[in-house]
């Protein structure tokens, strides 16, 4: 089955559908979503604009069941950043578009003001649908009646409120096995790229469809192979099951750096009650479920189906990230009040992440009070009812920060920081400055580095390394989690490229993808306005000592300004 | 008498008041602000931080009786742009510095939070005071209650609650010679600046002071020859004096560049009632004042005092700029409603250009609609009691486009236009674009040049000229509006710096400092992480059309950057 890319101007209402064009046959995910707009897209476009490309990409090796490797990408000029951004998730939507031999959906234009389209996507076509019935929905509401009107089986990519108000810290999600609307493409606003093209919802039916890997024999031999591996080695097969992302709670505030409060400490008083043994513990004792998969042929499986007291749904999955910013960085420590903050965040198809860090922001100018867990779901309720002060918060923390005069503001190119201070943990902060995308942990996720982290000298070379392998990750759809595995066993990689597509890259060839696409982004950047003043973090970072270590983050400028050395 | 700069740290209290440095006695109002950020401040500091150094220097001609020569610059990383920025104004405060023989105040640092502070500048000393009792005012009530307790007599240099409350679009008043104030240093956040510093106010007492000029007898020669000069110009000594720069509107609207309803337009229904020769009628029926000098000495006199229907004092002065942006570009065609809401911005402290496009910007999102005088008026009110909406629109245009989710943001560097359409006039969207201010009109008011302002091929020289003309002017506190007889007879200019300075320059050599100035402000802004990105006007007005001429702007982008060539 040949590769298809599928073109879709949502003004003219026209489908394309080509074979995909053999330079770009061997991309994937980020590599896709960003190749494609460094070619086709203005980095001077307002990222609101018809013009601004919304490109769709199941990772390279999607499709199969090869465990963790079925992530999808998105991206667009970000209306948070203003610059080049990819953010990619589990859920079901890469493996169903890789059934149906979809290698991306670039979608450009804009419909009619005020109308509300999807695209539906199956073995017999690709069209553009109006879903006035569901303007406006919460993504939940979205996603069963999405249901109703085309079936159980089909996956969604689904825009929320957020994302129709164009807010820039809307994102899109995709709904995992069970149909929920959970895993999300979060950060970077790409919901409000959708949304102002009046585009609610991705649905794909991939009833019928069936993906041919290169080598069929290999690629089960190998998910076999890699499955085992994964459930042999501590982390992915025990830690992670059990206690989901949430294990890095107390490690991270241990380490003093989890963010407290507005990133004005780095360890919480009340990190034990958002732990992921807490977490495992009321899962389990509620009949939630963790171990949960969040897509086909996961066997990490660190997802979960958070419940409330009465055992009755409230979110899946909760994780950390959202657990340590609308956690412990609001002065909130109940996992059954986070877990509600994030359910609401998901519904209403906003970055719970960013909204942690912009909550943050506001309490500190004095809006409301750290651990005012029923103001926070106010303000949060605000962002769907677009109140002025629900629009800031949902323009992100930097808005919130101009706004209200704070200059402690946690955030690189426009973007909050994930949940390590860089002051603790500066590998992150290198992560942070450096990352096209602004602070995004998962470009570098350096707090897997086996180095001191409070160690400024020691950073640049690990991090680096880990930029480009995780780019290739990104690329080829498969999971950073499964990285103690991979990476640490690249010929896995190596194979799972040659059984699923027929490419036969060594790693190093593999890893200059990984080069070419951080190349690419940063041009784009460059040439959207971007110069080595963005690649900092803020200020009260290099002078604000962090409690309880009192670090601040000291990674020398020069390594920050070596960092892509290779870009020459 | 030597030229003095005084170094105020208001963290540590310590004012230390010392001869100017040979090197910088050439240098007044913008080329001593521009030169002393560009070698004083770190470019990434944060705009609100106690490190962001705010200069406030008198032109260098100030101190005498030259018309029109006594204008008044500050300076400092905008909170706005977060690039460099001066912004100039007239009223007293130059003329009162100058005479008390001081060339330049450097504040740095920060009073403790929650402080409200202000320095107290006279013969005797430099000295902090605290000024509690000023806390929170508006400038109208403010400058009374300073003047009730330092005399009638001292000058004001003014932060009003929106500074306070660090706001990105306020503004820094100077009291007129009626001590009214409403001379506003308008662009760029420098009010916030100072709230951030805890300064509330500069309060000038020159009492018993003298201002000594190199050649007293060539000085006052001069000052009869210039003021002749002015007032036998049909522009400067007729037209300006009469109608005041509102003579502006009906030629602006003419040229179907009167920026109508957020930028949709470019001429207005309504323009004749907000007309130069409405005003001049209104005003002189009613028994206000035309014909009124801002500054000491001016001779132009284009400034008014805007009475109501009841000859009571409704704001002074009412100018082309404001009676644009608040009056036709949000559908608004009294003059009386204008002057209102001019009063309003004034007495908070907020720009009200950057305020007239911010709400163009959220009627176009339809948060009200355009026309509708009492909801606009509730919305300034809102900026000073500080709600979200009130701080969303204290943060400028591009803050209220993002949080609203609209692309039709007529700004360049994050500042709003000023009220001339660039599609219509297309030089000035080369000084909006080039300028290192953001979208001033004052960097290079392509107004005056006498090439079709439509032709996009012709602009590019003569406004560059214009720009090297207007930085020394800044430089000088030469009042822009002097152009048609100083720039004509640029002698007068030479024989004045001589006269009051005793530097012999050719006019050449005095557009070298222009040079010179612009390229430190380029240089700052680089380092701050300004590129050629970012010498752009918005994509919207590259592509739609305006009424009536339905003109784009279409200065080729080649032209842009090409503009500085004198940098390399």
């Amino acid at each position: 089955m040949n590769k298809r890319i599928v073109e879709i101007d949502l003004g003219t209402r026209s489908v394309r559908v080509q074979d995909a064009p053999q330079d770009l046959l061997r991309l994937g995910g980020r590599a896709l979503t960003s190749t494609l707009i460094h070619r086709e897209t203005d980095p001077l476009c307002h990222p609101l604009s018809a013009d601004n490309l919304l490109v769709i990409a199941p990772g390279l090796l999607a499709g199969t069941g090869l465990s963790s490797a079925n992530r999808l990408s998105a991206g667009a000029k970000s209306p948070l950043t203003g610059g080049i951004k990819e953010s990619n998730s589990g859920g079901t939507a890469a493996f169903k578009l890789a059934r149906l031999g979809i290698q991306a959906l670039k979608i450009r234009g804009a419909a009619r003001r005020g109308a509300c389209v999807g695209l539906h996507v199956s073995r017999e076509s690709v069209r553009i649908e109006d879903l006035g019935f569901a303007a406006g929905l919460g993504t939940y509401a979205a996603a069963d009646a999405l249901r109703a009107r085309f079936g159980r089986q089909v996956g969604l990519i689904l825009a929320g409120p957020a994302g129709e108000m164009r807010m820039s810290t809307a994102c899109l999600n995709v709904t995992d096995p069970q149909g929920e609307p959970c895993r999300n493409l979060g950060r970077g606003g790409l919901g409000a790229v959708a949304g102002a093209k009046g585009l609610k919802a991705v649905i794909i039916d991939d009833s019928g469809a069936e993906f041919q890997p290169f080598d069929l024999p290999a690629t089960k031999e190998l998910m076999k192979r890699f499955a085992t591996a994964l459930k042999e080695h501590p982390v992915t097969g025990e830690k992670f099951p059990k206690y989901g992302t949430a294990m890095t709670v107390m490690n991270v505030n241990k380490l003093g750096g989890l963010p407290t409060r507005n990133f004005s400490a780095g360890s919480f008083e009340g990190a034990e009650s958002l732990s992921g043994e807490t977490l495992y513990q009321t899962i389990s004792s509620r009949g939630g479920e963790y171990a949960h998969g969040c897509m086909p042929g996961c066997v990490i499986r660190c997802s979960n189906k958070y419940v409330d007291a009465q055992g009755r749904p409230l979110v899946g999955s909760l994780d950390f990230e959202t657990i340590g910013l609308l956690g412990a960085n609001l002065g909130i420590g109940e996992l059954d009040q986070v877990a509600e903050l994030n359910k609401l965040c998901n519904d209403l198809g906003v970055d719970s992440m960013e909204t942690g860090v912009a909550l943050g922001v506001l309490a500190e100018a004095g809006v409301f009070r750290f651990g005012d867990f029923p103001r926070v779901r106010a303000l949060i309720e605000e962002i769907g009812q677009g109140t002025p002060l629900g629009r800031l918060i949902g323009s992100g923390s930097v808005a919130c920060g101009r706004a209200y005069g704070v200059t402690r503001v946690p955030a690189v190119k426009g973007q909050g920081m994930a949940a390590y201070d860089p002051r603790a943990i500066k590998g992150m902060g290198l992560t942070y400055a450096l990352s096209p995308m602004g602070a995004d942990h998962t470009a570098g996720n350096a707090i897997t580095l086996a180095v001191d982290p409070m160690d400024p000298r020691v950073q640049l070379e690990p991090v680096r390394d880990l930029h480009l392998k995780y780019t290739l990750m990104d690329s080829l759809g498969l999971c950073i989690f499964t990285g103690r595995v991979s990476l640490a066993n690249p010929e896995l990689i190596e194979q799972a490229v040659r059984a699923v597509t027929g490419w036969q890259a060594s790693f190093a060839e593999l890893l200059e993808l990984g080069k070419e696409v951080l190349r690419r982004e940063r041009e784009f950047n460059r040439s959207a306005g971007f110069t080595a003043a963005h690649d900092r973090l803020p200020e009260f970072m290099l002078r604000e000592a962090l409690p309880p270590n009192n670090g601040v983050f000291d990674v020398p400028q020069a390594d920050l300004d070596r960092f892509y050395d290779f870009e020459t």
